[in-house]
């Protein structure tokens, strides 16, 4: 990191032709783009949004219409105090209208947008006449309002249905919906602002939600209270719980932290949070606090897929370098909110390696969540699974972490409306601006359309990428001035990149972690190869539960062996993998050759080491990770035991 | 297995001078030896009988009294309602009355004994004038008898209930406690018996209490309702829960049944029931099924320790070879209750890897529960401690497994009694008696007092074991028409056990697993030598958390490293093993080669394989595993990574 992160950074430029995406600093290094500004046009990510577009969205509408999590609001506007679901059922509600309102900002769409406004009468009739709102508590019948801060998730609400306002304020509608979160907000002021009760939520998210809702209506009092929060936790506000106080990052004040801990995806949208308020406070200490320990997790807490969370028992991470796949909690949220401080912390500094971490939590384990008919979708993504799961019930809502295949709806569903939002707004994470021109950090089938300083500014990616690695970037339109565009280089690409720039005026030049290109025009054709060819990956050996092992990744996606590609009767846990052949690549991904493992006879595990030696299986399939589970119940590994 | 377990069994000897131990089949192989019949006299044994009767009993006593679980007897004999503790905390104070009862049994102990007897005053006071006894249901203000068959654990509170009066008869008395224990056991049997309500309880235990009531009373109802219970179960009697149905043994009839899963506990306790009523119906198909569950999960679904478990999230068994050092739940109950099996077993086969995993389990899982104080216990028994445990404080009331150090007490205290009730009972698992003779199963400091068919057998083993491999068993009594004496010999000792038979008389021959010494008279002296020195074990390749990994044990000890054995600043995820060098004694247990650990960089913990030279650390040395985490909060591990 450089010393400073937010006290003195490069002003963004100025913001005229975007409403802009998710997260809009008033203060950044690189100016994020909204949706008007980048356009998907084909590829994986076209082909991920066409199905949130047609099936996920619809699919999460119908399971909350059917369960009675949408008709919790409407049991609440009827005076009823009935409750369908756990306490927090209203947040997936909250997700799934911000997932639709970054839908309907891709492009008009009237029956989703009569959808969402119908959808948005249901929860304003539910909002209480001086702002509350929320189904679990607070009505004749229920728990008093805030009287159970650790589980009771009411701010954890509150902050979705404030991220939810966000994305339709930055879609360009100052709505119903906009109108609810800020009666809400300004409810929440009241009661834990300055002058309010000293306390915070068990789950975070408010604070984001406080800090973006800030940003997006210029309160200044939304991104105060996202300080006020920020600043009481790790303070014991919240009462000891049998998990640790860590569990919810009451152990410490974020700016004394070193490291993430607890709940995975409480600890990252907690420093999402904290990020932005250290951003628009000019808080480096907190900022650079934030960033340390991302660094720090990065390094010694997440797994290859992007994912992070070891613990299962309490969706948490585990200690430095423990990593079990195949107790891999890995969920999907956290994956999400990995990708939500990443950005946050690339649009503050600039840094490749916070989009490489997007990049690989995105197209590993965020894609690996939904099925690929979008009907389904994994919560704890592991990565080793060693018995054939069971398919799930059409009908079945599943507990969060069994071992079925991917499930329709969990008891505790943020999963699928997180997928849905995700996918609906990542292609504002591909690119930004700044003064000088366009930073490339995604690659696909896009189109860039924004301006800067010097004029507007069109580029179109295109390529086979990430199952190919020719990138091509037209330049369509440029400054007469010319303007620079930026091409993130992947930390595994480092060394075996290659480029070509056809331009009669273009200088390209290699920086940390990106190619820069100076001085293009209209009509300058950039091509960037990165070498997407299979390669053997090995774990640190502080890694113990890997140790002895490989993975095999290409380009920017890690591949799995799956019982599917292996001879009848066989599974992963049965091969091993000879390393020193390599791996070759194949339409689906890559082939190596397994062996037979050996073991140490039956009876007693222990003993003395195995004798026989190992047999040739064969040239074996492995596919993208998240292809995984889509061929009915089977076995999986990414990491192979080496022969 | 041989084909037959109970079909034909050798009848047990006429049982004329023991009153018997925990487990008294009606037939069996083997005929178990009772308190007046094996008595320690020194060693390690001694050494912690004398801790659980001088600390251990008190100590729990003391805090049942102090946080009210005593109390909620008297609560309910006022006819209050109020409740301290979980609803299961009669099954402590039940676990702690067996405790005394073998400790009474071992020794008159006068205080220990009114002691007791004001307990079971208690106690019978909070019976209901029809029998039921349980402080958390049933009395006005609670929740109704039997009306959370899943989660309320009732029948579980009497089947702990039931064991400690089967203690209480096999040491002699048929006093109160019995009295209780018998109305508890009509009023279960009317409940829940041929008329009455088919059901079963979360939490098997009620099934080995009713089938050894059964055999210690001679009644042969309660025998019958344990049979029901075992054939109940699988059969879906209890509602679906989120852990699943494994979780509790109602997913399949014990007898489908190919391998132990779910909670380790409850399976465990549930077969070893399934085994009593199995041997006392004659049935052969339930007892091969259970002898068959049991093989294969040792084989591979138990850690190094004897542990089993290694799921924190539902304290269950994972997959096959799903054995994280880690994360190892390896409950202290989970080993007892593994002792249980296995004791059942050996009776009913006489096989001796019974007893080798009896061992294992008692000397490494179940020693390293209390701490050297007898003030403090794991809950669970991780073979791998990354990170400083805190010291738990002293009137703190842990949950089961945090990481802390040992802690005095917990919210399920299930552990503490389990260890009580095992170290008063433990010597009555060392040896057993047939027709012709003794059979030493455990070895250390005892004398064996019996009698056989041709008249009375008196021996007493000597020895530094476990830490010295030399066994010396001295016959002080012999019939004139001698005796056989079988040793086990460990698997672990195979190929290097040696013996020496000073006897004008006898011959001795090596069976499987056994030193059989025919022909014994009185005076004679057997001598065993077991080669205890250090060895490097090798785990099975397919259990992926410890691959590439080894560990080192001595005779039946389970070594480890413990960081306060390494160089100031170290701990010990930062070293490698020298495997090839092998282990040297030393007085605590061995002395190894370590090498610092290698690292593939920092930043992103997937790559190229390191490529730095180990660099030597020293010989460093390992203690018992039992013994670890007495010297203060350290880091410790029982695989070592191999350089």
């Amino acid at each position: 990191m450089e010393a400073s992160i937010v006290t003195d950074p490069t002003p963004a430029s100025s913001n005229t032709t975007s409403i802009g995406g998710p997260v809009v600093p008033s203060v950044s290094k690189l100016r994020p783009l909204g949706p008007g500004e980048v356009t998907v046009t084909g590829g994986l990510w076209a082909q991920y949004q066409e199905l949130n577009a047609t099936v996920i969205i619809d699919h999460c509408l119908t399971w909350m219409e059917r369960i009675g999590w949408i008709g919790n609001f409407d049991a609440i506007a009827a005076g009823g105090a009935k409750h369908a679901g756990i306490e927090f059922t209203d947040s997936e509600v909250y997700k799934l209208l911000e997932a639709m309102a970054w839908e309907l900002g891709r492009a008009p769409k009237p029956r989703l947008a009569s959808r969402f406004d119908a959808l948005v009468a249901r929860v304003a009739a539910a909002q209480d006449p001086d702002g509350y709102l929320n189904t679990s508590f607070g009505h004749e019948g229920q728990r008093a309002r805030f009287s159970d801060l650790e589980w009771g998730h009411e701010l954890y609400c509150f902050g979705h249905l404030l991220q939810a306002a966000v994305a339709r304020l930055r879609t360009g509608y100052d709505d119903a919906l906009v109108g609810v979160a800020r009666r809400a907000a300004d409810l929440l002021y009241q009661e834990f602002g300055p002058d309010g009760r000293v306390a915070v939520c068990g789950h975070p998210e408010v604070e984001l939600g406080l800090a973006e809702f800030g940003r997006a209506t210029g309160d200044a009092r939304y991104l105060d209270l996202a300080r006020l929060f920020v600043d009481r936790r790790g303070t014991g506000t919240l009462a000891p719980i049998d998990y640790g106080q860590e569990y919810f990052q009451d152990d410490v004040p974020i700016r004394d932290a070193t490291v993430l801990r607890g709940h995975a995806v409480r600890a990252l949208y907690l420093t999402a949070g904290a990020f932005d308020v250290a951003v628009e406070t000019g808080d480096d200490g907190l900022a650079s606090a934030v960033a340390a320990q991302w660094e720090a997790t990065v390094a010694r807490r997440a797994y290859i897929t992007g994912g992070v969370g070891s613990h299962h028992r309490d969706e948490a991470f585990g200690d430095d370098f423990e990593l079990p796949p195949d107790r891999a909690y890995s969920e999907t949220c956290a994956a999400i909110a990995s990708v939500m401080l990443s950005w946050r912390l690339l649009l503050a500094t600039g840094e490749p390696r916070r989009a490489d971490e997007m990049e690989r939590a995105l197209l590993n384990n965020v894609l690996a969540s939904p099925s690929e008919d979008g009907r389904a979708f994994f919560y704890a993504n592991t990565l080793h699974r060693r018995t054939h799961g069971t398919v799930p019930a059409e009908d079945h809502v599943s507990a969060r972490a069994d071992t079925t295949l991917r499930a329709p709806w969990f008891e505790v569903s943020c999963c699928p409306t997180n997928v849905a939002r995700t996918l609906a707004s990542v292609a504002l994470y591909f690119a930004t601006a700044d003064d000088h021109g366009i930073q490339l950090h995604q690659y696909g089938e896009y189109r860039v359309d924004t301006s800067i300083d010097a004029g507007p500014v069109a580029l179109a990616v295109s390529g086979g990428y990430p199952f190919e690695g020719a990138i091509t970037v037209h330049v369509r339109a440029m400054p007469a001035a010319g303007a620079t565009v930026s091409l993130r280089i992947p930390e595994w690409a480092q060394g075996e990149a290659s480029w070509v720039v056809s331009s009669t005026s273009a200088i390209a030049t290699r920086g940390d972690g990106v190619l820069v290109v100076d001085g293009l025009v209209t009509g300058d054709v950039i091509e960037l190869s990165l070498p997407c060819g299979p390669r053997i990956t090995y774990p640190d050996p502080r890694i113990d539960a890997v140790r002895g092992d490989v993975a095999v990744e290409r380009g920017p996606l890690v591949l799995a062996l799956e019982s599917a590609d292996l001879p009848e009767g066989m599974d992963v846990n049965d091969v091993a993998i000879d390393a020193a052949s390599g791996a070759i690549p194949t339409a689906a991904g890559a082939a190596v050759t397994l062996l037979a493992l050996g073991d140490n006879g039956d009876g007693w595990p222990y003993g003395t080491p195995p004798k026989a030696e190992p047999t040739v299986i064969g040239q074996i399939d492995l596919l993208p990770y998240y292809r995984w589970a889509n061929r009915g119940p089977s076995t999986m590994r990414v990491f192979i035991p080496r022969a």
